[in-house]
């Protein structure tokens, strides 16, 4: 199977958007776990456990997991093992390097176990290439970030149209194999719908709501596909931190929950329309 | 003193612009260290040993230490403590990500003893700053890239100038605390000079002379300042790699010498003009 064709079997057997992002910082951990010899990886499972019916990926964050130090690679190696078969794993890494260091890279990140990685665009293809040249995996490549700064660059206009119209259709291009996806923010929803317009059918993974201040309903009429389906909603601090008690599993889970089924009631209006 | 300072003392007193790119294969080093227990840690040891007279700075590639798995990170911190004090420490990590997460990039990366990290502008200022808001600390930013896809965007045209000068011209602007460098490839040596025109007085990191064929005459008169300093011209297969033999370690240092000699000879006649 493709990745594409995995993404969206993951979200048709989860009838589910959402991503959960796995950017666990030791320091917010809720005091039940915090203090556990083995912390961040204790907490991710019981996340994970929490939430495996209702989420079609989750998406470790690589910095999160250097900021361990040492220890680092291991937790991160045991957390991917966590997560249930049928879901996606992204590495969220924004990696991007020449040829031969970017396949160090891509060897070393899908060793992991992550079916996907997040790849920075800003090198080309041949920076691309070793992460969508491994049978069954694939990657996210960024196109529109969902950070205040992101304009700056993405935004600047080249032959009428900005440049992240560009790399949108680059992305397209470089989709030989049915396993690039983009990255598309919903901070400025508007230009999912430019997006999607470029890239009718590719998976879109969207950060940006929750913390980042998206707009859910806007997110899902334009970065979804025409059956509204073929995007992974992500959502990191809003999920994990939901509550720092001891009732943090079940408040993340009434997050996801929440979240969910408000994405599953826009995709139906969407389909309705 | 600032990154910058740093870097035009380390090459004062080095003599030096060689930048030794320790990116470390573990099949490609030489039979009498590859089957030693630590053949990373102990393979860079003894070309550090052979070339620390002779470079200005050195640059682990992250990609390369992620590959040795969950050891990977252990390898690197050892290694960068073996990196003489009065040489730049660069971590080649081409990170980018959004604010939050770029901080504990630069924590990660800082903590492990790097002066500079070379960074991704694709996500803008902010993606930038947890970077070059740490004091004594700084970054190389990505202008042009070495490799044969880079002018897939980086040429770009955007109100008649390529994208890589409207890269360059941010740097200069983000380069508040004297602690911002930029990455440009020796591969197209004619491009060096549109961005020194740009950033007169900046430090440019060089990849890509060597196994990726820059020219190096071209590169020095181009690439370094009116005074033929403040640019790290790297090179790592061709020092790292230079014998499969037992004399490897003194292969290396003939190739360091080689390297630093042939620039402050180009160095000399661009002084001369």
């Amino acid at each position: 199977m493709t990745l594409n064709e995995k993404i969206g079997a993951a979200i048709d057997h989860q009838n589910s958007l959402v991503c959960i992002g796995l950017d666990t910082d030791p320091a917010k951990i809720p005091e039940p776990v915090r203090n556990s010899p083995d912390a961040v990886c204790e907490f991710n499972r019981i996340i994970i456990d929490a939430t495996r019916d209702l989420a079609a990926a989750y998406k470790p964050n690589l910095a999160f997991y250097e900021a361990l130090g040492r220890r680092g690679w291991e937790v991160l190696e045991r957390t991917i093992r966590l997560i249930p078969d049928n879901v996606i794993k992204i590495g969220d890494a924004k990696r991007g390097d020449i040829g031969n260091t970017a396949a160090k890279y891509a060897g070393a990140l899908f060793d992991l176990g992550f079916d996907a990685v997040t790849v920075n665009p800003y090198m080309g293809w041949d920076s691309i290439a070793p992460f969508v040249e491994a049978a069954g995996k694939g990657a996210f490549i960024l196109c529109m970030t969902s950070n205040p700064s992101a304009a700056e660059l993405q935004n600047l206009e080249s032959g009428g149209r900005p440049l992240y119209q560009h790399v949108a259709e680059k992305i397209t291009a470089w989709n030989k194999h049915d396993n690039c996806g983009l990255v598309a923010g919903a901070t400025r929803p508007e230009i999912l719908q430019d997006i999607r317009a470029i890239a009718p059918d590719l998976p879109f993974l969207i950060p940006g709501i929750g913390a980042q201040g998206g707009d859910l309903e806007k997110t899902v009429a334009y970065g979804t596909d025409a059956q509204g389906g073929m995007a992974l909603i992500n959502s990191s601090r809003g999920i994990l931190y939901a509550s720092a008690g001891k009732d943090f599993a079940g408040a993340a889970r009434g997050k996801a929950l929440e979240l969910r089924d408000a994405i599953n009631r826009y995709r139906v209006l969407k389909k309705k329309e």
